[in-house]
């Protein structure tokens, strides 16, 4: 076995590459020291207490640093007040620092800035909290300070790298990040698994025999009653701020799984692809192949870009796409798959089909023969073709939408209110009527030919999740 | 309101038409004569009671007559040993009035016979039963014989012709006999019916309002445990012989539904044509524009026809029909509805298709994320691509069949027994290798442009059943 020599040469070629160099480091630290300077210049006026958050603070960020600069205000302040004061405390800091900003929402408003420093522009996020115990917080960002003194007094000093090594590592894999978009590894939670595991080998030795549900913990188990909230996780971390909380909680099925059969196959066969993958394009030869042999029926509803935070977009788009299924199913036609993508400047859904064509005649099923409400279903449907099966009514009636395409288009006529009438989420009812509509294997490569990002998307929905749940 | 009138006038057009000449009574009384003293001069020989039974003992035959001669052996005799002897008593008889016979069988077997009496071929049944009380029958004609007294005794004269009306009206519906066939109405509940009512007239106002469940009795109430059991049947009519037994326990809620719309009409605007129904076949013309309309798709499965009682081949299209459509349904595909038909040399059945073509792709899914199966399927399908949708594993696979032909074509391949093997009933299957599959819109037209019989068949499946169940 010279695998874990392998693993070592791999490894250290990825640091190379991953790790901040001497010089961009001390530059990071200037601007740090310079921006702790400003801040605290307004302490005593606006009653906080700046504090570094954020990979910046741990000492575990890849290159290009973001700054995460969080302001502290005591916990007696209304919400509003801390919002209020916190942005007017950030406009000032940016203000001396030179600083171009944005205001932007999460749970809260913060401000998203780009501080420019020795011919360089860095990002950096000005984030009003309160201070306040980890058990009684008031918004989702208090406890982030907690965390960050967590891993500043666990981390070891030479388990940085490891913490940059699996960042990377999962990002390659498309699950770093708790967002809804990945459904992933947050920072926290990479930093977390090198202080329970001690190095990115060790902790992908474990993974990799994986298998849901995974209980993890540092400081000691939490007691049952709180472990059973969590179990709908694939992975608990309980987290060793706050025993009531699982760290891993955002992660998805989907995202563990891809992550143990990562975990497993870089141990058999470790390559810097795990860290470096190349993102694979289709030929449309290959793509007319895979249409060909599955002979089902594609719909792309694609609508221009509109400015909003991807992740409510990502959330809207996951939604329409489980509505359209309903809907589409309700209607008696059949689904096999839906999915949703963001593109630079489109976003959209598409539905594979199983059924996507009709009869005219239809069928409803009504109430069994002798229930009660027989009588009230025989009147209403009095002047339809009726008959018995299973022992249930029967009536035969026209069927609203033949086709798959028709339902599409009447569910997207009409005004944007209209479309959030009948339960279109709202960015997507604004570009309600933006709406361009391909289907068939031949739009679909079209489409696929005109754009190569779509084209990669469409490659990833063909090829991805293959055989990443056979890690038996 | 004339109608009462009106109403009588039609009565008694149709009473011409239906009752037997006197010339034809005194035939058959002196055939009946004939019979009972040929079957006499056997009695002491076998040890048997004969005894006519049906509509020429009872008084309500519509020509052509047709008679039951019942054997009434005692009851402490083997069921082997009462066929035996039934059988060689009527074989006898017959010889004695040079009448032909075959064997046939219901429950247990009995001779059919053509006795030739004046010119004249008259049928004959001679059926063997025990001499045993309506509460402890052996088998199910021993309360024939019951059953007769009861009407001889209970039935007026007049009300003769009006059971004759009845059972003409319910066989111009297609509701007469308690066979799997028909589902109706018995020629002894008629009788009960105009016994209990005291007229057609009177039946038909009351049968109008009609609506499941009916109770009805002539002696009295019985206990409602015994009721209880009944509570899947339209109807109920206590055996005034046997009050643990509903009179019309065959009788299907169709037929139900039949009968009561056709009173209502009856009533409102009485006519012959509710005796003497011209039978409908559609042009070719109106077929076609009625399948344009429908826009979905038909697979006739036809075979040529074989020996054996109607009753049984019924029983076992029917089934054969349920079981083509939950295989299908399985496959994936949408059955709209499926229909057997008994033609004089053909017969089979129909499926009306929604989904007859499906992707090669297709969808299983499987146990829930955290069930303790979970395991095991992702190792059983480590092949094939999956995700989870809405808390359940999913995965991909090659679908067997893609369309309903080929399905069809793959379930009568191979011999008699591998046919019943797949679960074919047993004549279907004997006739498995002469199937003929008929598909689509133009095969089926040309099919009932070369097949009158299969076209007026097909005339009522698009007609049949159209509002009879709108009796509110």
């Amino acid at each position: 076995m010279n695998e874990p020599k392998n693993m070592q040469k791999v490894i250290e070629r990825v640091l190379k590459r991953i790790t901040p160099s001497k010089k961009e480091v001390e530059n990071v630290e200037s601007l740090c020291k310079k921006i702790m300077e400003v801040a605290k210049s307004f302490e005593n006026k606006y009653n906080f207490i700046p504090m570094f958050c954020g990979s910046v603070a741990k000492g575990t960020w890849i290159p290009p640093a973001e700054i995460d600069l969080f302001l502290i205000f005591p916990e007696n302040l209304s919400r509003e007040e801390l919002e209020k004061r916190g942005l007017e405390a950030g406009k000032k800091i940016c203000k001396k620092l030179k600083a171009k900003f944005e205001k932007k929402y999460t749970e809260h408003a913060y401000l998203h800035c780009f501080v420019p420093w020795k011919g360089k522009l860095y990002e950096m996020d000005i984030v009003p909290c309160y201070h306040i115990t980890p058990d009684k917080i008031k918004s989702a960002v208090d406890r982030t300070p907690w965390h960050v003194k967590y891993v500043v007094q666990h981390l070891k000093e030479e388990q940085k790298n490891d913490v940059r090594l699996l960042k990377k590592f999962c990002k390659a894999h498309g699950i770093y990040g708790a967002d809804i978009l990945h459904k992933g590894f947050s920072g926290y939670l990479c930093e977390l698994l090198i202080i329970k595991f001690g190095s990115f080998e060790k902790l992908v030795k474990e993974a990799s025999n994986w298998y849901p549900q995974v209980l993890l913990y540092i400081e000691k188990l939490p007691e049952k009653n709180i472990i059973e909230q969590f179990k709908e996780s694939p992975l608990v971390f309980i987290d060793p701020v706050d025993e009531k909380r699982n760290v891993a909680a955002a992660l998805s099925f989907e995202s563990f799984f891809k992550f143990v059969k990562a975990c497993k196959e870089f141990l058999k066969n470790p390559s810097e692809k795990f860290f470096f993958p190349k993102e694979k394009s289709f030929s449309v030869q290959k793509l007319r192949e895979i249409l060909r042999k599955r002979d089902s029926k594609f719909y792309i509803l694609m609508f221009p870009s509109l400015d909003v935070h991807e992740d409510i977009l990502a959330s809207q788009l996951r939604k329409l796409a489980k509505f359209m299924k309903r809907k589409l199913t309700n209607y008696g036609f059949s689904i096999h798959k839906t999915e949703y993508f963001i593109l630079k400047d489109k976003f959209g859904i598409l539905i594979e089909a199983e059924v996507w064509k009709l009869p005219k005649v239809m069928k409803r099923i009504g109430p069994e023969i002798m229930s009660k409400h027989a009588k009230e279903f025989l009147k209403h449907y009095a002047s339809k073709k009726a008959w018995i099966e299973d022992g249930f009514w029967v009536i035969e009636d026209e069927r609203e939408f033949q086709t798959i395409e028709e339902f599409i288009k009447k569910m997207f006529s009409g005004s944007c209110k209209k479309l959030k009438e009948k339960g279109i989420p709202s960015y997507i009812a604004k570009q309600g009527k933006k709406l361009m509509l391909y289907t068939g294997d031949s739009e679909l490569i079209k489409l696929a030919c005109g754009n190569e990002e779509f084209r990669k998307w469409l490659t990833k929905y063909f090829e991805e999740n293959f055989n990443i749940f056979s890690i038996l």
